[in-house]
């Protein structure tokens, strides 16, 4: 069965394309009964207008873009994306408008993609996410002139309306109640250095600790992934001045630490206490329940793509903090074991 | 900056719209030397040719349709879509395809986005996914007219091509592999009993049982969630007559199951087995890892991709029977306790 068009609603209702086209475009040039009557035909029929007809006579797309640039090894464990995506969904959906999705390894490659999404006007506009201290994208898209919003700290999103949440300030919330709870030694197992929200939470930490007056923590840079994040922790926990509290960057890898102290025959908390960040099902499938960093990360993407139909709307749209992020101790984090007596 | 148009490109070479439109699509009417300068100068532009453009002239929408219809809370922690799309990614990224996403809460909710979708020309193909017993999406895209390919078993997939692999073979793999090792009371946790793979899954699990001698497996139906995985492994494992061997459906609900355990003071695998399905990052963290059956999930995605892009290049695609699972066992399968004497 082919798609039906104007000309078998015509052919139907036994009148004129043209008095079809007047009808379903709800001009003059047709009576009232015979508009409802064509109507009718066309609901029954399942006609709907042509979206490449409406974006040829200057209509938009319908779309907006999302290029993941994660390794898709990382991609499918982590539930921050597909939660993302979803909250994003929920706003598109009511706009009638779709998500384009492409996942690429580069940031060339997803120029690439921006470049020619606009080009071939596939999309109105785009996500940036996993922004970067130093973000090529940035100028692409100003300079393609594709509409953007950017997933990440206003400082670094430059011209570009950014959606985020202070981690600087969820740093200082974890780390002040690892301080009151004792702790003296604490080090983070961070993701990628070149990601802006990275170096965020980099900076609250070297800031906090300083201000507690403890020692600067150790920080282990990774790429996400649960194998990386138990080396590091595995690296930490047999050292000779073993951190009693670890703070991981994503969810997995607090996981995968949980194992690697089970495999030392180390117990969480009493011998070293773990914080996640981004509470997930997975922080609370294992035992202990990991203390962690909670955002409503559905809403993340839902004020995301909020302030994206706002921008391709012509609005003047400023940056957006997203206020859900909040600390939540649960059983890995405790008081540090006490220090051996000075010989 | 706006989209370069074949006008910006005539402006810039100096010669009429007509002679742009000559040169770019190939047609004759301009000298070799006038046709290599338009094509050099739309390259340095940027132009691209206008996608809704090619629609109407019966080109192609470029774009394939993926809609997932999970609760979006499975959906963020289970790796399965991610990497699934991943690999449909690598296919689609090859004949400059995009996937159009959307996420909905019912059949009835997926069959409208098809018919949108096909009626506004924004795709030229679908994936069903997570095909059910009685699926009213088969006879709603042979009406709509849609290409589609079915993620699922071809005896549910009626005339669609299906791309499957044999659940009913790993059962038989993993339930062998449980009685010699000496099990006799094996239970499953599945997922939704509505979904073909869960039926192919229980009808293998009765067989295997039954030619092995061993009473029938109890299965316990949930949504897939850590949560229910959890409340249905702690279920079994306080039972009078504890299961000493337990399958679930996906990998997140044997991790729950692996905390639950340890809640009750049970040891994994002295006590109980578990088996995974699905092995991820998350069954490889955990300690004990857990058995598991593996496949190559990108691998399944990308031959979904290349049967349903044949599908819409006009090939007669059968169903492809996708055959990299595999049972693995690792640390968390182990012979049953010793049974108490008879009294």
């Amino acid at each position: 069965m082919k798609r039906p068009t104007m000309a078998d609603i015509a052919r139907r209702a036994g009148v004129s394309k043209v008095a079809v086209s007047y009808a379903l475009n709800d001009q003059p040039g047709v009576s009232e009964a015979t508009r409802a009557s064509i109507k009718s035909i066309a609901e029954e029929l399942g006609w709907r207008p042509n979206s490449a007809a409406r974006a040829l006579t200057g209509g938009r797309a319908q779309a907006v873009g999302l290029v993941v640039r994660r390794p898709a090894r990382t991609l499918g464990v982590e539930p921050f994306f597909m939660e993302f995506i979803s909250g994003v969904e929920t706003v598109l959906a009511e706009h009638a408008y779709a998500l384009m999705l492409q996942m690429v390894t580069d940031q060339e490659q997803e120029i690439e993609v921006c470049r020619r999404w606009w080009g071939e006007r596939r999309v109105d506009g785009v996500f940036l996410m996993d922004l970067q201290t130093d973000d090529e994208r940035l100028g692409a898209v100003r300079e393609i002139g594709l509409p953007a919003v950017a997933i990440g700290p206003p400082d670094v999103a430059g011209e570009l309306p950014a959606i985020w949440s202070d981690d600087g300030e969820s740093v200082y919330e974890i780390v002040r109640y690892l301080t009151a709870l004792g702790h003296r030694r604490i080090a983070r197992v961070a993701g990628p250095a070149e990601l802006a929200h990275t170096a965020v939470r980099d900076a609250a930490l070297a800031e906090v600790c300083r201000e507690a007056g403890i020692p600067a923590a150790a920080v282990v840079y990774t790429d996400y992934t649960g194998d990386e994040g138990a080396r590091a922790a595995r690296a930490l926990l047999i050292a000779p001045e073993r951190p009693t509290a670890i703070v991981f960057d994503n969810d997995i890898m607090a996981v995968a630490a949980l194992s690697v102290a089970q495999e030392l025959g180390l117990s969480i908390p009493a011998d070293v206490s773990i914080v996640a960040w981004d509470e997930s099902p997975l922080t609370q499938v294992v035992r202990p329940m990991l203390s962690a960093v909670t955002r409503d990360i559905p809403a993340y993407g839902a004020h995301s793509a909020t302030a994206l139909l706002a921008l391709i709307g012509g609005e003047d749209v400023g940056s957006v903090r997203d206020g859900y992020a909040h600390f939540v101790p649960r059983g890995s984090t405790a008081p540090p074991p006490p220090e051996p007596a000075p010989r």
